[in-house]
């Protein structure tokens, strides 16, 4: 335990001295638009049932290449990397997603790395999240992380695909999969919405996992990550995309739903089904 | 009174009849940003006494032709209005906005027309609110709106230029002088916010006006307006532009802070000075 508190504030440290924005080779034509992190819809419209994808996925793709979300009908997680996405099931299955699948909400950027840092071994993902507080610092940004390594154990789950008529998450238990996986390795993907935009975004950090394979993957609950390497890329804007529809009009985006949203985002409910 | 309900409930009447989108010429060509509204900094943050400008004037007219702010140290209310800047100081003093001075909080969109509506004459500015409610909908969208008009009085206030080290504007009482104009022609510039941004922007309606003769204008506590024209553009998307200054890490943006700014936008405080 103490080794390891050693090997997180040296970590910490490293990234003090590490932490630069590298010029981009193209950062001349380039237009600001690839410091931007771009969400379709608005957290509170998913947390109560706006399940139906607004977007064609090849829209998303063209604001960024790194990213999460959910598909169609809540029909699994996704995770979007290196301008790929993947749709991981609530059965574990995962499949490329198409251009024409529409998205409900999901949270991209062009991935453009400010820093990178070796990532030490942490025991959980509060403790992982608490060191890159530390180390990337830029509280009131939103941040895009990468982390490719090794996990000890990693608890997973992913969402049942829903039927209409849609109910709000928080009116049930049953609406995922969990499952732990030991030894495996692959990349986090990782999004750090600042606490000032909760209700809009998902707060603080929000990790979905693919592995190396590329075969399994999910939304992360928790995490004992061996080691790895962190990338970065703290964004100077934030693109919030609506819909005009009266179905939009109708939500009551303003509810304070932290309480439900943290239930739902974080916590190990639901029985270990796979 | 009797009369004047009727024609807000006419107005609101042809509103459901002719709100509809004209297309626009160039629409197979412009990109989906001419339907984004974007915003320099978050309110939270200029509430709290960040007035120093970050980006020059000239970028702001980059993502819009349409909107509000202020100005470089709090120096006076900004109206945006056919791509010119008009900065009105709080002496009453009206000046066109150049490329190189810096905004610390705007909000602009690039104008285009969704519908427009014959204003009914309403008492006070609650009135007309309450009708553009109806008339426009909406209510989880951002919202352009321009009304040329006449109005039979006015309440204008504009904030005087702050000195370092800046105070948050609710530690002072003195920070605007507040004057009334009667029986004044031109138009009134507003930007109507979701409830849900609270904190990131000004929720509900927020208007600045501008003379016919662009000789005098405001920040508008009150009005009443005997008639004009609306225009108003619905918004599809909402874009937050931020710095990665170590000064903005430092500010706690996620204070309610909505009581502050109510007083702050919307009472009459202050005396009438001019």
């Amino acid at each position: 335990m103490k080794r390891l508190r050693r090997s997180v504030l040296a970590g910490a440290l490293l990234a003090s001295l590490v932490v630069v924005r590298e010029p981009r080779a193209d950062e001349a034509i380039v237009d600001v638009d690839r410091d931007r992190i771009t969400q379709v819809s608005v957290i509170n419209a998913l947390l109560q049932g706006r399940f139906d994808g607004t977007v064609p996925f090849s829209s998303v793709l063209q604001d960024g290449d790194l990213g999460l979300g959910t598909v169609d009908r809540l029909d699994g997680e996704l995770v979007v990397l290196e301008g790929k996405g993947y749709q991981i099931k609530s059965d574990g299955a995962i499949a490329e997603v198409g251009p024409d699948v529409t998205i409900p909400f999901a949270v991209v950027t062009p991935f453009d790395e400010d820093g990178r840092l070796p990532c030490p071994q942490t025991a959980s993902l509060e403790e992982l999240e608490r060191w890159l507080d530390a180390a990337v610092g830029h509280p009131n940004n939103f941040v895009a992380l990468r982390i490719d390594g090794e996990a000890a154990a990693v608890t997973l789950r992913s969402v049942h695909a829903q039927t209409k008529p849609y109910q709000p998450m928080n009116s049930r238990t049953d609406f995922q999969s969990v499952w732990k996986r030991e030894r495996v390795r692959g990349t986090f993907v990782g999004i750090r919405s600042p606490a000032w935009a909760r209700g809009i975004t998902v707060p603080g950090y929000h990790w979905h996992f693919l592995a190396e394979d590329r075969r399994s993957g999910g939304h992360v609950l928790e995490c004992h990550l061996r080691g790895g390497t962190v990338r970065f890329d703290v964004c100077g804007s934030w693109l919030v995309k609506l819909d005009e529809s009266a179905d939009f009009d109708r939500v009551n985006l303003s509810a304070d739903l932290g309480d439900e949203l943290d239930r739902i985002e974080r916590v190990r409910g639901g029985k270990d089904e796979r």
